[in-house]
């Protein structure tokens, strides 16, 4: 039997881990970024990585992998982001 | 003493929380959001939702605090994205 409250948790991190994969498409099919916030990704990138060495330094899978991925979709919006602003 | 490992995941507390105040200042400045995501805001706002009831069941204050924080934050990028395509 699943832990009730671990299903929320899991189906709480799948929300928010993969919600910015519909941004990379967005922005993969339109290379519009202009209204996206160049800060908000940064820091939001800074945050993972310091997720991605929380989750190393207590040994946490879960962390290490969600971080990952997140890392990857994050990163990809900023390429778009710096992308959009070199073309200006 | 405060131990490091907690120290790290503190500040990537911090940055995957406030990331999301300054694509906040900018809709709120530009109110543009054609380019951003609303299945994005959508999924992650569900998300917020589902972290603020797992931190509820399992009594985790820091948990409840930081999803109050950047559902407030990702509610209102929500409201101008809306807006935004009311007004077309």
């Amino acid at each position: 039997m699943i832990d009730k409250n671990e299903l929320i948790g899991f189906i709480a991190a799948v929300c928010t881990t993969f919600a910015f994969l519909p941004q990379v498409i967005k922005v993969w099919k339109t290379k519009q970024t202009k209204d996206l916030s160049l800060r908000m990704y940064t820091i939001m990138f800074i945050g993972i990585c310091l997720w991605f060495v929380y989750g190393l330094r207590i040994n946490s899978l879960s962390i290490i992998l969600a971080n990952i991925v997140t890392g990857v979709l994050v990163f990809t919006i900023l390429v778009f982001i710096f992308r959009g602003k070199n073309g200006k």
